[in-house]
């Protein structure tokens, strides 16, 4: 089940609109401030959940107009964000891939809170990635492979998720490496590119961030 | 020495030469891109170095023509970022602080790229923070104290930078714990707020990121 998860950070929207038309959503699941990008989009969520406590006025109302039975109302003060109880909500309903948008922009503790939320989907086997008008984030600890036609920015970078990853082997990158190990505290992984139309990337031990990016 | 490097990325001209205005700058770096800042804000950095590729043309040549001896070129093709090589140096120099600004913007890679660096500094007993108009990045393994008159912004989140935290405790703040463990895969540490005039953040193992932060 193709899962699209849209939450309260900056969203580019003509991006945004080209991006999503690419693909067949099978269950959209909308994080509070999200709303506005759905209402003026004409996205309509299976689920539209948060503590409703930074959506504009005119999105709340007509979502409260159109579809009151698909909104769930939680307390502002609670331990999840509104991301993670979309991305835990969006795997009990049965999703298998999910993309977020809208999880990044200005309040960086929020984007990185959300890069953990990459983690908590790996651990349950679900495939997930964060999209914005310049970057794909994707977390590994196996292989992953990428097609140069369908790439999302000309740069690929890897960052270590976990403080030692073993066992990095690249092809088909401009700079390959074999049995590679990156650690934390270095920036040894930015602005690779690929070479070959198939590229692959393969770790052994620990979490990789794989980040496709364009300026 | 307080040292500020000045790097590539996106910066608020008006947030940032409001926010280096406070403070003495004992060294300046700047690393490539971040040339165009320096030269817009007057600033006559101690060291500019970089591959020089991404650099615009006017600035490239006001500084090749005022400071040619503080301009060191290194090749497109070498292993560290630009930001890496500018921390190194700075190091080297003396540096017991370090500010970047730059070190944030559309580019994901570079954003945790340069949130790489914070360890680097970290490992090296340097205290290192990144800073722009929304967000202020520090990088803990032991404690950190927070005034209240002098806070970045309302919001202050901590995420776990190694999968396990240990032994968190925080005094002063809306959301108090004690004894607590951050793992990654989850966001409980995002958007609280200080509440007493002095505040602190406790951890026995592993290594958090705080951040301070605004809308």
């Amino acid at each position: 089940m193709n899962t699209l998860i849209v939450t309260g950070g900056s969203i580019d929207y003509k991006f945004a609109c080209e991006y999503l038309k690419k693909y067949t959503w099978d269950y959209v699941v909308c994080a509070d401030a999200g709303m506005k990008f759905c209402h003026t989009a004409g996205i309509q969520p299976d689920l539209i959940l948060g503590d409703f406590d930074s959506v504009d006025d005119a999105s709340y109302t007509y979502f409260k107009k159109t579809c009151p039975e698909r909104m769930e109302q939680f307390p502002t003060h609670k331990d999840e964000t509104d991301t993670e109880l979309a991305l835990l909500r969006a795997i009990a309903a049965g999703a298998d891939a999910v993309t977020m948008i809208g999880a990044t922009g200005t309040r960086i503790d929020h984007l990185l809170g959300n890069i953990q939320m990459l983690k908590l989907a790996l651990d349950r086997g679900v495939s997930c990635q964060i999209v914005d008008a310049h970057n794909r984030i994707r977390m590994v600890d196996g292989q992953i492979m990428l097609q140069k036609s369908d790439q999302f920015g000309k740069f690929v970078s890897l960052i270590p998720f976990t403080p030692e990853v073993t066992g990095i082997t690249l092809k088909g990158f401009a700079y390959e490496v074999e049995n590679f190990t990156l650690v934390s505290g270095i920036a040894r992984g930015v602005s690779n590119e690929l070479e070959a139309e198939t590229a692959s990337i393969t770790c052994q031990n620990g979490i990789l961030l794989v980040i496709e990016s364009r300026d």
